[in-house]
């Protein structure tokens, strides 16, 4: 095969045949095919687009151009669940616990924040969790507790991470089948059985209309069914942020009380996590439909079993949650204020995030070095009532210098009307490939 | 100005303005734009298509990406030629001084030969022509002999080279529009006028159809009505080679005898060098129509004058004619024979092209050494009748052990028939901007 012939034929809008997309992309892995040669494949797909075999071919070869896990020990089913990313997203945390302990293994690996959606890898690593998680490693915990936390390395589908680049530079970022491509060929190195997503939807997401996530959604529900894995989407809403608190330490302690009492967790984490929990039951064969898993759910979140399986997991994995909580306890705090009377209609996510990379908890670049303390907590979100100069929240860290301009930019992303405010549900919609 | 932002514009099917093109060339220019990005916006390009405004954008952004040249001293119209290649093509040679007598002043810069087509600059060194001209040199020639010939250097519209190199390993190469650039490009840092193409039809040819090559002339036309330069476009026929002789000296030698009595010329040779001649004349300004610019042509062709200014610009240019004709004197040789009784139907131009290339006549890669001595002559030609085993020419030059090899590949090239040939027309047809 000669690269430029395979191009051409893309260039002309024919489908490329699995083989010709492995050979590309194992070319491109091993430096044969050069970055201008992917950046033209890149322009290319985006503006013929790809079929489903075609997406899903590229997704297999950019999984299969690293290490995969392949984990012997699991009678259980494995499912993960992936967020298209969220501010104060720490649904992860809580899930993976709650989860294990209905019965489904959990290899879940994570990426670092990058711009204004936080991490897990960032969060755990504020109490000091080791995330090198190799294939015995993982067996072994997988074993013994349900699931465990890793990071994404080197070795995860470094085709994507070349591919992933060159899209930033080329303006080839908003394609469907390369960002399906992009998530599912690290996702699908896991060795599941079964994956959920959690697809954002709103002004704090990447796709701020559900039109937009269910077009990507039926990309990435024709791969599932392409390669012959069940995937089951929810559409959630992603306007506030999610919780009362934003950034790395907080995010942590935040999980920890939603797991110790489901009743008076924030709302709208506790719901998440719950219909997240029950879409990977379901996705993982364990209950037949919504009622059932959120029945099987809430018992398990009632018997505390999942807060003694994160305390177990994070304890093993070298994580200290007492230490980090004196550490990171009475840092500098600046009040925010409400500006007027009334009911607060709106705290603008995607701002919300970025005044996070004001204080440290966020990157805006890969070099940038946290400040794993840095934070922001909300008394009250949408829906409260305020009186003019009562205290809505509080940012915190130890870059005292930058508060100022986040408590600013926070109070700007914060909207006071006089009159009612209706809360849009949780859960937009949800599909199964399976159904 | 983002790269990634513009050429998400593109992506979409916009268009893109002057400045941003112009912006575009120059960060690539410079290395500010990256390859990558580069080859983006070529499939980009490619696959959008580019206005006829965008097209001399991108001309002009790449002819400015390097040096050009002013010319001071001559008040004669500046016309030039350029043929998109075809096997055997030595009117340049015999071109630049006819034109000249006729009071055209003619700046040839040429490249060299890749693939199966020659270059003038090979042609020239095969006489140890000195083709360095920089601007004060070329005003001198142009001066005192009507013309010159240059050959293309580094700094000649860099950008051209990064996107020449680019399209071909990204499968880009096929666009009209970026092949007028390219060709336009460089033409156009020679301070012309006018200009005209010999836009090469057939089975040679790059535009194996006469729509093909309309569609590329069309864009053409386009640039040139843009910038303001009056362009005249043949159509012209390369089905079989042109003339009797291919190789780099052989083709100075038939320019020279060409040179010498238009009439025992082959006759190919001597139509195509009259009309595009007459063309030129008619672009300059000089003469107004076809019939009046031959008589202009045949009149100066009959005074031998184009002979005594060919021979004083290769002198000048420090070439030795006589030196060469004795030193590729009495190469060793090797016949073509007729294979059957008929009549010669078909001499496969391409196929020839690469029987060159075997014999050291032309070039597979950049870096390959030429043997200018060696070549194709032709005593038979399309339309002529032979008996088996009768000699139709032979091969010439230093590398016997590729002559078998070379000879079968020219013998497959030859397709002899029982009954009539007829001739294809030399013109197929003939546009101006100015019309």
């Amino acid at each position: 095969m000669i690269p430029a012939e395979l191009l051409r034929k893309k260039r002309d809008g024919a489908e490329l045949s699995h083989d010709e997309i492995a050979w590309f992309v194992k070319g491109l892995t091993a430096g044969d095919i050069t970055h201008p040669q992917a950046a033209a494949f890149l322009m290319a797909s985006f503006i013929r687009g790809l079929s489903a075999a075609e997406t899903a071919a590229l997704t297999l070869a950019m999984r299969d151009s690293g290490t995969r896990y392949t984990f012997t020990t699991a009678p259980k089913p494995k499912v993960d669940k992936h967020s298209t990313g969220g501010v104060g997203d720490k649904i992860s945390l809580p899930l993976l616990p709650l989860v294990a302990a209905c019965g489904v293994a959990v290899p879940m690996i994570s990426g670092r924040g990058l711009g204004h959606t936080g991490g897990t890898v960032d969060k755990l690593e504020s109490a000091n969790v080791n995330m090198d998680v190799d294939n015995k490693r993982g067996s072994e915990l997988l074993a013994k507790h349900g699931g465990f936390f890793a990071k994404q390395t080197s070795d995860i589908a470094p085709a994507d991470r070349i591919l992933y680049h060159l899209r930033d530079v080329t303006g080839t970022v908003e394609s469907k089948e390369l960002i399906t491509a992009s998530i599912l060929s690290k996702k699908f190195t896991e060795d599941l059985d079964a994956l959920v997503i959690d697809l954002k939807v709103g002004k704090g997401a990447f796709m701020d209309s559900l039109d937009k996530a269910q077009a990507l959604a039926e990309t990435m529900i024709g791969v599932a069914k392409e390669v012959g894995l069940r995937m089951r989407i929810l559409f959630t809403s992603m306007e506030e942020p999610l919780g009362a608190k934003i950034g790395n330490w907080l995010e942590i302690e935040e999980s920890l009380d939603t797991l110790e009492n489901q009743h008076t967790s924030p709302q709208d984490i506790s719901e998440l996590t719950a219909r997240l929990a029950a879409a990977m039951l379901i996705a993982g064969g364990i209950a037949p439909n919504v009622n059932e898993a959120l029945n099987v759910v809430h018992t398990a979140w009632a018997s505390r079993k999942p807060l003694d399986i994160f305390h177990a997991l994070i304890a093993e994995q070298g994580g200290d949650l007492a230490g980090s909580k004196t550490k990171y306890a009475n840092l500098p705090k600046k009040a925010i204020l409400a500006a007027k009377d009334g009911v607060i209609t709106g705290i603008h996510a995607r701002m919300v995030g970025i005044a996070g990379i004001m204080l440290g908890a966020g990157r805006q670049r890969t070099e940038d070095v946290l400040d794993f303390g840095a934070g922001i907590v909300f008394h009250k979100k949408c829906g409260a009532e305020v009186k003019q100069g009562e205290e809505i929240g509080y940012v915190q860290g130890t870059r005292t210098e930058t508060f100022e301009a986040a408590v600013t930019h926070i109070a700007e992303a914060i909207t006071i009307e006089h009159g009612s405010y209706t809360k849009p549900p949780m859960v937009l919609d949800e599909w199964d490939s399976a159904q």
